[in-house]
């Protein structure tokens, strides 16, 4: 069991729980193996998962405490699946007239990361790019709080360098989300928007300031100094989504 | 230290993490005592919050290691204050010509109730009513994740039968937001709105469903089925927000 954690590392990643594992399963990508537990056939849905995997890939029958000692979040619900970890670059971003990409910049919760691509993928931007600092995209509970997303559009590392000039060579302006940025206005919106989001505590890295057009901000009437920054980019995520309409 | 923790289920609580502390510090709460450790005097921000404890309440000197071990969350960053739980109820609400709450039924990650009840006060909610079957409010994950939210707005534990008969006396139009509902559309947004939100796997309890005179959703052009629980109601807040401004 131990050695299956540590391939993870190797190029592979662990998809777990049943609506992850039904996402991956459907996706086109290498599936290494699953590991199930009898939990997951107490209910139609883990049936039909299981169905599918025999289909897809090998699959070991491990007792649910064996399963839980592997899985690496809390409720793994009685699947865990190792697959490649699909390696995407700049170039794989689809890159029409009107195109939002996501930029995360030393985003260090799993969960927020996982938000940010599952709203991604919810509100139909081309790409995720992620900075180095940053949680890795294919740790367990990244993929987990995805909820599929993962599998849904590229998610590229690379570096800020490449990235910038990526950024110039396709007329993407670039937002920074900050709470002392501009309030949000929709007649702003530009075909092109690259829309970058620090970390949790420190916002922006001083090197990535250097990308940035300009900042913008949500509108809070209320007491909080700011949102989480999963909630803030999904914000501004589903405002641009709709000036694209 | 163990004692402390049981303590906390006692009608109290732990605020864990330097921001929390200092907006706990600023709050009328009736504060037991903090614990600190060395970590907490390494920035010019812990130090004021020191200076801010010792006006408030006893303080503890310990080790990192032995405050690490008395926090419940994972970077107590040095400091930990014990406080007695604010006893609300829904007759602190506010309830002002235009008012919005919002309602959690059944949400069980800590993570996801301390961001939405961040975004409540963050959008001007009026309170955030919480009902049985959601992880406690004042569990340190929550109050963690809350950001100091949780002593901005009251939060109020009440029964289904007792919300029920709250909200038609104050002629509340209550929303339930569900990936299967109406999209949201500004133009029908009524003066008092309750946000009704439901457990991240299984939605709204069908004994909440009676409490819901329209679901809504959030538009999404793109491929994942659902938002996370939290982002979701952290858009309507925001939309429902900008319709009372």
């Amino acid at each position: 069991l131990q050695r299956r954690k540590e391939r993870a590392t190797k190029g592979l990643f662990l998809a777990e729980g049943v609506r992850v594992a039904e996402e991956l399963a459907r996706a086109p990508l290498d599936l290494h193996f699953a590991v199930v537990s009898p939990t997951l056939e107490d209910a139609p849905r883990g049936r039909a998962l299981l169905a599918l995997l025999h289909k897809r890939t090998r699959v070991h029958q491990v007792t649910d405490l064996a399963l839980r000692r592997l899985a690496a979040t809390e409720q793994p619900q009685g699947v865990l699946v190792v697959a490649r970890v699909p390696i995407a670059t700049l170039a794989q971003i689809p890159v029409e007239m009107v195109c939002r990409v996501l930029i995360c910049d030393a985003v260090q919760d799993p969960g927020n990361l996982g938000t940010l691509i599952r709203s991604a993928d919810a509100f139909g931007l081309a790409g995720v790019v992620v900075l180095p600092g940053s949680v890795d995209v294919w740790n367990a509970k990244v993929v987990r709080a995805a909820a599929g997303s993962s599998f849904h559009l590229p998610i590229i590392g690379t570096t800020l360098e490449e990235l910038a000039a990526w950024l110039r060579r396709h007329d993407f302006q670039t937002w920074g989300a900050a709470a002392a940025g501009e309030p949000y206005r929709p007649a702003q919106t530009p075909a092109r928007v690259a829309l970058v989001v620090g970390n949790e505590g420190a916002g922006l890295r001083p090197e990535t300031q250097t990308l940035i057009d300009r900042t913008v901000r949500i509108e809070m009437p209320g007491r909080a100094e700011s949102l989480n920054v999963g909630v803030a980019a999904s914000i501004l995520m589903y405002l641009l989504s709709e000036r694209s309409a």
